[in-house]
């Protein structure tokens, strides 16, 4: 049977998931490939290091030109997370004549026009399924299985660890005890800044969009709220409004323009999206001519991140990945397809919380400012206070308005000398 | 740009779809494909029939030896349903070196063996995500996106038409009145047989055990039952004890044996194959790596099917599916990897429900029968008569025991004097 000779770079967690698959199960992946992917050389930082994995003789390197430099390496799963040295390793992997595969969304989002320029200048590849939603094969799904279709709408839980922490509030934990409980189960890192703040998700939503339109959005565009700043309560009030929040990335086609954005959402519980709970993931996808399909699955983790490198490894050894590549809009010359809609005028229903001050009026000054904005309210809800004289929360729910007259409204709320601080506001989607 | 001419057989629902598709957005398959997808050829058995597709002159035809004979048209969708001609027709289009898309799930059922066999003896591809599931690309990604994982169970929501008058009955429709209105709103044939009988279902699994498992099993040799013979009442008490009933097509691998079946199936209401509802599908997937998948969406009608069927005709002429279709385990001359397990020895959870005499000493009889096959209970339900002396439903919910247990315990309620009829009896999984 014929051999591909591949290679690893990163052997950390999802690094040794691949050498795992690669090792343990190569009549498996045999049977895929119609060849043996053969794993030649594993390139590590620290040699002396103690893995979970047991590694044939000779195979370990901590000299990433062993790899570069073996003309027999064909395939390169090049897993070092962050920019650098990842952005250098993989355009010298593509210069010397490799075809890459990697799960490294945040060089993607970064530095992805680069790469895939340079893999395409090439005649090279890049293959990128593990880099969004983990497990879930959302890549191969819009590149290629939609194909004769228009995708109008992506929404997605693409953050496994806020998905957790949302999971666990709406359970009654406060944000900080769901943080260390993620911790504590490996599905937050020591720092979750990137996780919690939305970066991580509007990095995939930069490369679905990508995908998808054939947008250019560099992922610092897109306006993103992370989950770092929820506080248990509206997760409360939300509930009792029979709504669920999640940190739902957008990208819909609107009037030819496409709005982007991150943030927390009040989705209907039972709604499909809605039920996603703990570290998973989840895309809804409409698209014109199949309609709305859905795709749930393990958006992270050794193993379903390292089932995505190993069947991106079987596609490239066999010659998909080149064929697929060669038709995606994904180098920089050529012209982004759609432009940004501006999202001042992203339309939508909100869930606004207001502190408040417990005396007549106070109701008839918020809706004023709702009304100066044009903005309708659908419900709203106040409970009696628990201490007389206390500040209240105000919860209104508003009907369908745009993003820029619902930030004008909070920003008048906000300066009434019967608001104490700035309003929650956060999207409502059924 | 490069030009793949390509033929329609058969314009019937989905055979419009797709030349709609090719003929309105030429431009997008043109942009996946990297080549325009030229429609040569539409072969119909009567060209005076009206359409809802304007075709561009000279397009139509009656003789379907103009697209077998014309050496320029590539890559053929053939899109007649049933056996015959269909069977004749596709052998005829590989003998004539075209590759064939197809969404004839019942002709690769019954000949798969021998279309796929002729197919790559002939070099040539046969592509068929059409085929289950509708616009689910459900073929694509256990064929591909999960090539590094041993699949373990594929459970999936197969019939659109089944579960559209599930989800009638769930909301208190009788069976006939479900069917009717499944047929007005156009989700259920005149004669609806072979999708409420379980006879599809059954066909889309044994293709989907061929593809996950290397399985060889006909579609005939599938335990089936399906929902024709299926009481409102059952339903009324599945709901009373928090259960939906689904048509459910189980693959499972069991000590190294594949289970397979079709039978209505009590879900646990909240979880999410039990929600999907209307003439939605979905197929759950627990693999090794991955763990567990999920994909959702319609499983059939015009458009999701087309879409299907362009993708796969993209796919053909792209040159991919030649590559998927070398390392796929389709033909005869591989031997399956798996055999059929004993059905007897299938394991579960049972619903029983026995109409019984309303007197003393009836329960210990049912249970006495029941714990001679060592089937233990979890719980009872029994309404109190509403006319003295008429026979009670009574409903007995098992712990796990074998379908060959569960079904002698069946023979021996059934020959009491104190029961009327046969019990109803279905497979419960939470």
């Amino acid at each position: 049977m014929e051999k591909t000779k591949v290679g690893i770079i990163g052997l950390g967690t999802v690094g040794t998931g691949v050498a795992q698959l690669l090792l343990d199960h190569g009549d498996r992946t045999a049977r895929h490939a119609g060849r043996v992917l053969w794993l030649e050389k594993a390139v590590v930082r620290d040699l002396k290091k103690h893995r979970d994995c047991d590694l044939p003789q000779g195979i370990l390197t901590d000299n990433v030109d062993e790899v570069i430099n073996d003309p027999e390496i064909q395939v390169v799963a090049q897993l070092i997370g962050g920019i650098e040295p990842a952005r250098t390793i993989m355009l010298r992997l593509l210069k010397a004549g490799k075809d890459v595969v990697t799960a490294n969304k945040a060089l993607l989002a970064e530095h992805g026009a680069e790469i895939f320029d340079a893999a395409r200048e090439l005649g090279r590849s890049v293959a990128f399924e593990a880099s969004v939603a983990g497990g879930i094969p959302i890549i191969a799904n819009i590149g290629q299985c939609l194909s004769a279709n228009q995708v109008s709408s992506l929404h997605g839980i693409l953050n496994g660890t806020s998905n957790f922490i949302l999971s666990r509030m709406q359970e009654g934990d406060d944000y900080a005890a769901a943080v260390a409980e993620a911790q504590r189960l490996g599905y937050a890192e020591a720092d979750p800044t990137m996780d919690v703040d939305g970066t991580d998700a509007a990095q995939k939503l930069s490369i679905l969009a990508h995908l998808a339109f054939g947008a250019r959005a560099h992922w610092k565009d897109i306006p993103c709220t992370g989950i770092d700043t929820l506080d248990v309560t509206d997760v409360e009030y939300a509930g009792e409004m029979g709504y669920k929040i999640k940190l739902l990335a957008v990208a819909e086609l609107v009037d030819g323009g496409l709005e982007l954005h991150v943030s927390p959402t009040l989705l209907k519980a039972g709604s499909p999206m809605a039920e996603v709970s703990g570290p998973f993931n989840a895309v809804r996808v409409d698209a014109d001519a199949v309609g709305r399909l859905m795709f749930y699955g393990p958006g992270a983790g050794q193993m379903p991140t390292a089932s995505a490198v190993v069947a991106d490894m079987i596609d490239t050894a066999v010659g998909r990945t080149k064929l697929t590549f060669q038709t995606l809009e994904l180098w920089s010359n050529r012209p982004a397809r759609v432009s940004a809609a501006d999202y001042a005028n992203a339309r939508g229903r909100f869930y606004l919380r207001v502190d408040v001050e417990d005396h007549p009026g106070v109701l008839a000054q918020i809706t004023k400012a709702l009304g100066d904005q044009e903005i309708s309210i659908s419900s709203v809800l106040q409970h009696e206070a628990t201490t007389p004289g206390d500040d209240i929360p105000l919860v209104v729910m508003t009907h369908a308005t745009t993003e820029g007259a619902a930030a004008k409204a909070c920003e008048a709320i906000a300066s009434l000398k019967c608001v104490s601080g700035a309003p929650v506001r956060m999207w409502v989607r059924d």
